[in-house]
């Protein structure tokens, strides 16, 4: 079903809107001068909405600094402590993040509804697979699950409704079954992450396949890729989900053949200078590097234009299906260039008109 | 459904066996050295299947040596000539693999069958999107699916039943719903995989979304993950997907938080070398390199042991859920190293017993 719109700072998460990408902060956040670096870095890298842990009244403190410079919604992450909870939302976050597992009990909970609602901060419920409350199986998608909307009817019971739902397990098949049950159940936006998935190599398989299925299905809002790496890294692997899933087209995507016996050049080495040469382009547009005619031009009759090997050190370009040309190896990457700023630039202008 | 067992060489497909990772030579066939090589690398690093590119009755004489010495099976790929398919058939191909896009007239296929039947070679009906027959419009699952199935029923109708089945894509969302239509309609097995994936970053993303989400649904029998970089790099690509929807148990995994404010201690640095450390461990066990004590021992209780960082330089050990240790950040290394080999040892000889 589709979702309720949830505004958090300047950006929306549901109703149908772009799915955000979010992230966190590494460094103390009581550091102002690297913490300040490090949000820069996220806004410019291309994510939308930006955590980080607050976990002492000096690190509200620099909070307010970062809320008064950053272009992007910040989230308060809080453990245990409503009270530093209330203060995020009173010093203008854009959400405050709390994990009902540890945030204590129903008073410390209506405490900071009531400030949430003065604010009109909108609080996510962040249940994690290892840190559910007692009574509640740690395994298992049923039991996260359950977890999460008790906690969403515990703050409805104190009217209020403005609520994002994360239902995260570092076991990928729990965080896929969980969402799909709160999914159905709710109109709550639903945040997307596998927690603990590990280093950027694990971590990215893992979260593809958790955040990627469920986006292919319809179901998430908001994405947050959780790596054991530089946060910059997580909003990549993230824009990657969303490309793979169709989700984000304003890009040129670069598809290409795994090679096999049949292929004449150096066809890897063109892909990793293709990427390069395409890497600011923000329309869409569709780039093949193929091995052979084989995979050729009827193969990528689907992109906008490509490569192909021709056989005895030539090559050749098509575009739309068609061969174009024949080139020689050393005019394949000047000759793609050409054809592809021509390409963008008129995708440029149908964008415009 | 579950599939009917197909089986090639001294591999089955299907019939509810394990999911087979298969990857394609990109060597000259015609060179022997350099293919024996690269199979042999295949080999080691854990490819159950391999596959390569027959163009020419000279290749056809190399594929003898390569099958002769292969200790895994091999898989013909064929393009335009079915005499070649039927050659590779004749000569102990585990398997061919024809695009039924290009094979030609139903008087190849017959031919072809015919040599299928009397060597019990399966034939894998390998449809891609960009290459389907006239006729079908090549974007949209349900074309793919049907070109899959109207080429098995071609197959049947010659009284051929011994069928791989794989619809492939370069859009990760055609390739699963494809897989999802052909997996309901028949019980032949299905080999997954998203084709033209790109570079080994693209490539993975897109390929664990694709061949992880059908994973998760059951469906699926052997993959093969297709990067434009060395086809080792697949099969690492491959487990990992195996390993994320918890169909390779045999193994370490490490889970690692993606680190916060919180963190106190180079938790990124430690995951490399425990990630290291474990990479030969055959045996069920899950590490957690956590960075604080919120998401420390509570949160990491499922796996077998651990490490999450202290507070002023100090790391807690503990082993399913219990602190046992507080070392110092230096002791990290080698005291973690201790209990995973303890564990690791206990899981060896629970499994012996």
């Amino acid at each position: 079903m589709t979702k309720r719109a949830i505004k958090v700072g300047n950006s929306i998460i549901g109703g149908g809107s772009r799915i955000t990408i979010q992230s966190m902060t590494n460094t103390p956040t009581s550091n102002v001068d690297a913490t300040t670096k490090q949000i820069d870095r996220l806004i410019k890298a291309g994510c939308d909405i930006i955590r980080l842990a607050v976990c002492s009244n000096e690190e509200v403190e620099a909070c307010k600094k970062y809320i008064a410079f950053s272009k992007v919604p910040l989230v308060a992450d809080i453990q245990f402590d409503y009270k530093l909870a209330v203060m995020c939302s009173d010093i203008g976050f854009g959400k405050v993040r709390i994990n009902p597992g540890n945030i204590g009990s129903e008073k410390g909970v209506r405490e900071l509804v009531s400030a949430c609602k003065a604010n009109s901060t909108p609080i996510r419920i962040g249940v994690n697979g290892g840190s559910l409350e007692n009574g509640l199986n740690e395994n298992g998608a049923k039991a996260l699950a359950e977890s999460a909307l008790k906690n969403v009817a515990m703050l409805n019971k104190f009217g209020f409704y403005d609520i994002v739902i994360s239902a995260k397990s570092s076991d990928v098949r729990i965080m896929v079954d969980a969402n799909r049950i709160i999914s159905k159940e709710c109109d709550y936006p639903l945040h997307l992450g596998v927690t603990e998935s590990g280093d950027i190599s694990d971590g990215t398989v893992k979260s593809a396949i958790g955040i990627g299925s469920l986006l292919l299905d319809g179901i998430g809002d908001t994405i947050r890729v959780s790596l054991s790496s530089d946060p910059v890294d997580e909003v990549s692997a993230a824009r990657s989900i969303l490309r793979a899933v169709g989700l984000d087209k304003n890009y040129c995507e670069v598809i290409s053949c795994p090679t096999c016996s049949r292929c004449g050049y150096d066809l890897f080495e063109v892909v990793r200078q293709v990427k390069e040469l395409v890497s600011d382009i923000n329309v869409p547009l569709k780039v093949a590097v193929m091995g052979c005619v084989v995979n050729g031009p009827g193969e990528a009759k689907n992109a906008d234009c490509g490569v192909a090997g021709g056989g005895k050190g030539k090559a050749v370009l098509f575009s739309r299906g068609k061969i174009i040309k024949t080139v020689t190896k050393d005019e394949i990457l000047p000759e793609l260039s050409k054809l592809i700023s021509s390409l963008s630039l008129e995708k440029k202008i149908e964008r415009t008109d």
